[in-house]
């Protein structure tokens, strides 16, 4: 059996691993990781800091024992800074200075990504926060704990940036919210991030967007975030989160290639160009199952899937990633937002010709008591009828989450809009409705596909 | 265009009648219906009589006015009691006993199902009800209301009695649940069963399976309830709900076939053996998508898909039934438990050769507050690893019925227990894991098949 090395101890390292164990309990396997904290959930840091997790431990999705005890051999704290792939050696640092190299038969890069640092004077200052790995949010936790900040700025309106907004309100804290793009969470639909910054606003944020910040600086004991136009807001703490670059500098090393999102190429099998050398997770491109091409998708459950399918072809396996959808969901105080697939202008720009259909109904039937209203925009291609996308926003106890994923399921097996209707979807009043929201919403898209085309019938 | 008659105002009947018109604006359409009450939500009984749903009104999916607004033409309170195929003539009897005759192109029969009535002696007592109907709702729920009865016995331990369980306890009433199998909801596996049964108890309600009831007495102005072995139980009144049969007395006097289970037989086109005569919903066969043969499983879900085919193709349509996977969910106070596909008996006795693992894991991460236990039961074919079926249990707010419906999409295509990995699912720890749930059961799934196999390696 191959020595396998994992540079990387979070998802897509351990994934990898953990496979690899699970197919050969005979494999030898070592983690080599930069920090200390192998396997941590870093999606779970800002219910961290809102103090919802009271104990940072319990963010391991496994402790070092859970895997030591699978027989995964751990490096912590050996920082990786050069791969060479001919003689098969690692070169690391560890925490007292000293160097060591690690031999492998096949290696798995999983460097993960770095907070992209945007164009902004003064990120350097103290009370001046990236976040991304533990430590970062260790910085975090004591500046909250020893200094009480009142205030905080957060640069960035995407998941981390949203999710930091609802972790330091329900802290206490006066929380302003500064974003690039005409709406927060770009990554769905205007009216969506329209809906989604009412819900901050409804919980005392202050959302700024349109705004091109440009420096951060001291005033009176706080930051002053400015931007233009015509921005300025101050608070005790500000935290960056506009977005993460992967994370390859390692494996340039070996000269592994990069592809066109400055992430490492690789094929489906997790092969890089280097022959041995693997590497998932959000240092790669990613197959995008209805793009049919790499796109950078950096996210936990991709990150586990091809980590999954590097250990298993490292061992000899013959795997390959089935593809992203992009499918995502995030929490903000009571709404869940999720996407899954394309939105209208996407698959547009991927060559189809693609309808959007928004649509609203309950997330149950009404006459039962505590339904919530849902959103939908569904994409589809007007030629074929393929699903192409769903967005959903709505009351996150409204089954926002599991609903976006039947839509995962069916754009997986390209099924049509159309053909959501045949799926054979559980119901009982206090959880849905006969035909499932997803399905009315589906059928909602036919229904206008067809208008837009018989505009004369319809008028009658 | 033809003119297309309906007979049945329920689910079929409608989903018929809808389609139609939103195929073809010009058309015209009848339902002709026994009742008063078209497009009641049947399903949602059991929360009129909690009291849940404050006025029986809301029940409807769509009010008479909304119907008509359609453009569909209502026959209320007409009886059908014969159809001649020849002379496309339906007869019915009115409210006022007149006979009338209604002509038809097709024929679209949605008669649905009547309550299976047990051998036991004292169903025509007073303070015996069946439910099915808005009828039989009216009159138990002038019994709650003029009686206050302080206490009741539930015959039968199936989806309706169980939410009546919930209903008449919710109301403050003492219940009593009588089942014949020796677990209550026996269309899941028998210990998600006992996990329901505790649900109940935990309530306050006396659960007693195992049991055949052989009559029902007067008793000092009760009911008593007596079964063997040894069971008596009295309670103020008594509600009756073991199962349905289907409604086939009129399509007979056409000379509809009748198929192996007494519902009528249909093609996947939902045609009868009779020309211009199309059925749908409770009183017909349902094809079955993974076993490829019809069975009977009367569900609101399918009787909606069906009585949409039946309309399409009554108008010159020709779309197929895709086929049911006998997806279904119910919610019993706290707990909601759903299932798809087939039982590992089920498809033993169809062939398959079929492994069942249970697993449990939460909801979403479970560092996150308010984790819910979720209990999975995968079914797989061992030879062909195609996933079979699902069953979940667990808290209704974690997302039970949509993730069950992963699973049914899944079916539906025939994936197998292993290409669930592949699905891109949506995940925040707030709702989720990196693996979902439903992947985390497959893989477990996967993992003990290995095991199976090789048991000398694992030992090891």
């Amino acid at each position: 059996m191959p020595q396998v090395l994992m540079i990387g101890g979070s998802d897509a390292g351990i994934s990898a691993a953990l496979r690899i164990r699970e197919l050969s309990p005979s494999s030898e396997v070592t983690v080599m990781l930069a920090d200390d904290y192998p396997n941590f959930s870093i999606c779970g840091l800002p219910f961290y800091l809102s103090g919802e997790v009271t104990d940072w431990r319990n963010l391991a999705h496994r402790t070092k024992d859970d895997i030591l005890r699978e027989g995964i051999h751990l490096l912590a704290n050996h920082r990786a800074t050069a791969i060479n792939p001919d003689q098969r050696l690692v070169t690391a640092i560890q925490a007292n200075g000293s160097q060591v190299q690690v031999p492998y038969d096949k290696l798995i890069i999983g460097t993960g990504a770095i907070p992209r640092a945007p164009q902004v004077e003064g990120l350097d200052l103290p009370g001046v926060y990236f976040l991304r790995w533990m430590g970062d949010s260790f910085r975090v936790n004591q500046h909250l704990v020893e200094q009480n900040p009142r205030s905080a700025v957060i640069i960035g309106g995407g998941y981390i940036g949203l999710e930091m907004a609802d972790a330091l309100t329900l802290r206490g804290m006066a929380v302003t919210l500064v974003e690039h793009s005409p709406t927060v969470l770009k990554t769905v639909h205007a009216s969506f991030g329209e809906r989604v910054a009412e819900e901050l606003q409804s919980h005392g944020i202050i959302v700024a967007t349109g705004i091109s910040v440009e420096r951060i600086e001291q005033h009176n004991h706080q930051l002053r975030v400015v931007g233009s136009p015509g921005f300025s807001a101050t608070g005790d703490l500000v935290l960056v989160a506009v977005g993460a670059v992967p994370a390859t500098e390692l494996a340039q090393t070996a000269g592994v290639t990069i592809g066109d999102y400055g992430s490492i190429r690789v094929n489906r099998r997790m092969e890089t160009n280097v022959p041995h050398i693997y590497a998932a997770g959000d240092c790669v491109e990613t197959w995008h199952r209805l793009l049919q091409k790499p796109v950078y998708l950096p996210l936990g459950t991709t990150a586990h899937k091809q980590g999954r399918i590097a250990g298993e072809n490292a061992i000899g396996g013959d795997r390959e990633f089935d593809g992203t959808l992009g499918t995502q969901v995030v929490k903000v105080f009571e709404l869940a937002i999720a996407r899954t697939g394309l939105r209208e202008a996407e698959a547009e720009q991927a060559g189809f010709q693609s309808r959007t259909v928004e649509f609203e109904t309950w997330h149950h039937k009404v006459y039962y008591p505590g339904a919530h209203p849902l959103r939908f925009r569904v994409t589809g291609d007007v030629r074929t009828g393929q699903l192409l996308g769903a967005q959903i926003i709505g009351h996150y106890q409204g089954e926002v989450a599991k609903r976006v994923d039947i839509f995962a399921a069916a754009i997986h097996h390209g099924m049509t809009v159309e053909q959501m209707s045949d799926l054979d979807l559980s119901y009982t009043p206090p959880l849905s409705s006969p035909w499932d929201p997803v399905q009315m919403a589906a059928q909602a898209w036919v229904k206008q596909v067809r208008k837009d085309r018989e505009p004369a019938l319809v008028s009658i």
